[in-house]
């Protein structure tokens, strides 16, 4: 995986980028643009599964860097996306059960670098995160995760609660983080497992909730409602990882 | 504790800050700037032991908000800071060993805004930075953590080291967070303790370390150095917690 600009702006570079494969996370198209240049790349978008935003002009004025978007804007991803695949064939060349940090709807690049950054030290196989209403491998990522980025895979799913439900054919339990759960101290977490986490706002999704075999909850001894996102991460990916380390 | 001004710009205005007994964490000063209301506010910062930087016209235009700032801009705490005394006498109301977390050098309001709320839940007492090479209570520290000032209780001394001698002799036992240090599960961190976290780029400084009375690791599994220092700090606060608990 190397390290890649991160937007994209004017018809042709965006046609461009979509036809040499290149990861688009996301797509901002001028509201009612509907000529041919920009139809195609919307259908280059589909075929990708891009998501598309219409936006007005103002908005894609001052998100360009160079003045001429031309009506689109391309968001690349600053790294490329793993497979699920990858992930579990890493877990299994490390001959130990899978560990898998799931995040629902974390939309703070500084949090998705610091998870990932957690992932890789804490002895996670990799993380997977949506592909709608959430942060994709930006630059700020890149460089929050400190280098893990270039151990840790990172994949990308349409659907997480699908995913869950494919992950627990292959003998994943999974686990969410939730504050009314059960003291994760409580929980037997050395098997192959999923660790679900939401964001702070919201926490984790009744959809995406309801696919978990366990609810963890972390101690909570003070005023306030709930740890930063990535600091929860941390503390429950410590608990598996001292589980399994039998300590 | 309530919300305050976070800057304060011009000669009358920083003056007033300073008689008024307000908690002025820096003082910038036009750098060669030595008329009388200068050296007024120059002695009123030394009496409350303010740091003052000297910097270039450029600098304190680039910061002012008002464009009339007449040399002198002053930062002023979001919050106000307790004395670390409140941190033991909470602890001592609670009748509960103290749980102090000291921070040497974190510099992203981020980080220290994510450790207080951090201290919060994982039933530390409070949280003691120094004065200088740290950043101070400001409005994004305030907001990352999501409520917590108003609960713990936040000292500022000059000296982290004396600070850490004066509590000894008080009974704390001081571990230091390090990676070469011991596994963390094979300390005993029950008793009164004092966790010095120290930033991100130079870990805590050799000075404060020497004083510590055990150093503690969290397990590694990765490629990469480090873990973020509020996700650090988070793994280690809730390990004291875990062995406090019992469980």
């Amino acid at each position: 995986m190397s390290y890649e600009e991160f937007t994209i702006e004017g018809r042709n570079a965006v046609t461009e980028a979509f036809r040499a494969g290149r990861t688009i996370d996301k797509l901002y198209v001028l509201d009612g643009c509907q000529d041919g240049p920009v139809l195609t790349i919307k259908r280059e978008a589909a075929k990708q599964g891009t998501i598309i935003k219409y936006v007005k002009r103002e908005r894609l004025d001052q998100m360009s860097e160079t003045g001429k978007h031309q009506g689109v804007i391309a968001v690349a991803a600053a790294y490329g996306y793993a497979e699920v695949e990858d992930i579990l064939a890493a877990a299994e060349k490390k001959g130990e059960p899978p560990f898998v940090i799931l995040l629902d709807n974390i939309e703070d690049p500084h949090n998705l670098g610091a998870i990932i950054r957690t992932a890789n030290l804490a002895g996670a196989h990799g993380v997977i995160i949506p592909k709608n209403h959430a942060v994709g491998l930006t630059a700020t990522v890149a460089k929050t995760s400190a280098g893990a980025l270039n151990y840790t895979p990172v994949a990308r799913v349409t659907n997480l609660a699908r995913t869950i439900e494919d992950l627990k054919k292959r003998g994943l339990w999974f686990v969410c983080a939730h504050m009314e759960g059960t003291l994760m101290y409580e929980l037997d977490l050395k098997g192959p497992v999923g660790l679900v986490i939401g964001s702070e706002g919201e926490g984790v999704s009744r959809l995406v909730r309801e696919k978990c075999d366990m609810t963890a909850a972390i101690p909570m001894r003070g005023s306030i409602d709930s740890l930063n996102a990535s600091v929860a991460a941390g503390v429950l990916s410590y608990e598996i990882l001292r589980q399994r380390l039998n300590l």
